[in-house]
């Protein structure tokens, strides 16, 4: 990363966050002032990805703090519960939000015998333990992750569980990242991932700018790689896991799943225990979310996808091997396998 | 369809083609006057499909004879070949073009002991026979393929086998054509195809103004469909097929097999057997394109990809089978098969 997605700058007091709306042509650092700044922010997708939400969100709680009048606690506190409702229906379905707001709004209220100066001070370190929590998890995945690979093992991602959907290290992306920090080389190709392309525009940039050697492909070409053999393993991030293992992720994992296990690449999902629901008992208690059509049929992303410097791969065709083919039609007949006598014969 | 994509109006001796490249947004017929018209068309894929390229090419072909001025049948067969050789040179690997250029200055130059009038009829002869025998063939497919599924069928197609790459019916889409016509009822999912987009722009107008019910999907959710039960067969075109049955197809068509595969759905190749090479043995010896990377990282189609009155099927979301998951990495460590047990432990 060339610039931290969440920027909080202790000596002036102010919050930053790298807006990713404009990735990857622009990296362009805007301050979240304000409660309606916050908001914007979070419902634009401005910052993005569960635990950013939530690790931005706490600070957003500590600057917020620094702007209410009152000299009473427990005034303030519910000052800061009524900000706190504000923040959490920005996007009222991530997790990670209501957790690390209600985490904040806890703390200031366990402390609300005490002065506002002291309750602010547990305010920021609050927030800094979120933080540092988050980094040091997505550390831990990235190590856990890391031994399930080795130095110039070929790498296949889709979406992005990457630094700007946590923090610094990310989790799909964690063991890359730290891998090639030690040295390790890596040939990584990323999905772009539609429709809303964030394995173009978000995950390329990641690994382009930590000097990681990434090819981006369309989704439909996720299987020539592998066929070529050129993947030893796929990382995947996660939105929800069942209890039963079935996970649900960006729209395409499955099938990515489905290759991988056709071509005998092992597919890691990567992840916070948070994410883990043990009420869910399997993938079939997850509701999808269905997105507007219009994403798909027109394209909302008219700037370049990615960075200049990334490598794609686009071939125009691929071959299907005789083997997955149930019958090949032709105008002389429908041929069945074995294709070498049944072709043959339409010829004789 | 509602416009013919390649039209030869008798009467006035003109021809016309629908311009593909201003689909759907536009259904604008252009008229192919002269040499470099017709070269210009070819080269920016204005017309499309290796049997569309042929038969428009024959027509080009009885345009431009119309335009030699001399009274010399051997001068005006060598013009004509002149002609043809520079035609060919806009698309120097699309087979049919050439096969339908040979057959037309083959037919002239057999007659060359006649006059010029008797030729050219014998040129619009051919023409017709070679739109004709297209015409024949895509008909002949589309029963065959019709026999493989039943009314109310769920088809899943891959890229742009149509009408506008052929004539009439088409070859993938000849049997969801032919059976409409006839009064069946089929759910068709037509995947984008990333990133040139033909099956959104193409496929989805020929289905959607033949009455067809047709449903648009990202290439990456294909593997929904066919999990959700909602596909009975999957039909696509092909551009190569060797003798033991590998077929070369648009890029992603393996993976779409692969998943057809995995859920026990009949995975069908349709095509022409000018398609099927006996002296390719194997997929290995067909040499596959590498195309412009900026196809993939900018997109090059700004307007609306799909008709205004096309459904698409958009979730954000899918969920990964735990059987197709080798592992699942969290920050207190690698949960392996059968997870039940393993998440279970995590949180002991």
């Amino acid at each position: 990363m060339t610039i931290d997605n969440i920027r909080y700058d202790d000596h002036a007091q102010k919050l930053y966050i790298l807006d990713q709306t404009l990735l990857p042509n622009e990296e362009k650092e805007i301050e979240l002032a304000t409660a309606e700044d916050m908001y914007d922010a979070i419902k634009k997708l401005k910052v993005r990805g569960a635990p950013a939400i939530g690790i931005c969100a706490a600070y957003c709680i500590y600057i917020l703090s620094l702007q209410i009048k009152t000299q009473d606690s427990a005034a303030f506190c519910d000052e800061l519960e009524k900000q706190a409702a504000y923040l959490n229906s920005s996007r009222p379905t991530a997790v990670n939000l209501s957790w690390a707001l209600g985490r904040m709004c806890n703390k200031a209220r366990r402390f609300e015998d005490r002065d506002i100066d002291y309750i602010r001070n547990q305010l920021i370190f609050e927030a800094r333990a979120i933080h540092g929590g988050d980094i040091e998890m997505c550390h831990r995945i990235s190590e856990l992750g890391l031994s399930l690979v080795k130095d110039g093992d070929g790498i296949l991602t889709h979406c992005n569980a990457g630094p700007l959907a946590t923090s610094r290290y990310g989790t799909a992306l964690g063991p890359i990242l730290l891998g090639t920090e030690k040295g390790m080389k890596f040939h990584v190709y990323s999905d772009e991932t539609r429709p809303l392309l964030q394995g173009a525009r978000l995950t390329t940039y990641e690994l382009y700018n930590a000097g990681v050697d990434v090819t981006l492909i369309c989704d439909n070409m996720a299987n020539t790689v592998m066929k070529n053999g050129w993947i030893q393993a796929v990382f995947v991030g996660c939105d929800r896991v069942a209890a039963n293992g079935d996970t649900a992720n960006k729209i395409g994992t499955c099938g990515v799943a489905v290759l991988a296990k056709h071509y005998g690449i092992p597919f890691y999902v990567l992840g916070p225990t948070s994410t883990i629901d043990m009420n869910c008992p399997t993938g079939d208690d997850i509701k999808i979310e269905q997105r507007d059509p219009d994403e798909i049929k027109t394209m909302f992303y008219e700037k370049p996808m990615a960075l200049p410097g990334v490598k794609c791969f686009n071939p125009a065709f691929d071959v299907t091997d005789h083997e997955l083919i149930t019958g090949i039609v032709t105008q002389k007949g429908i041929c069945r396998p074995p294709y070498t006598e049944s072709l043959a014969a339409l010829f004789k």
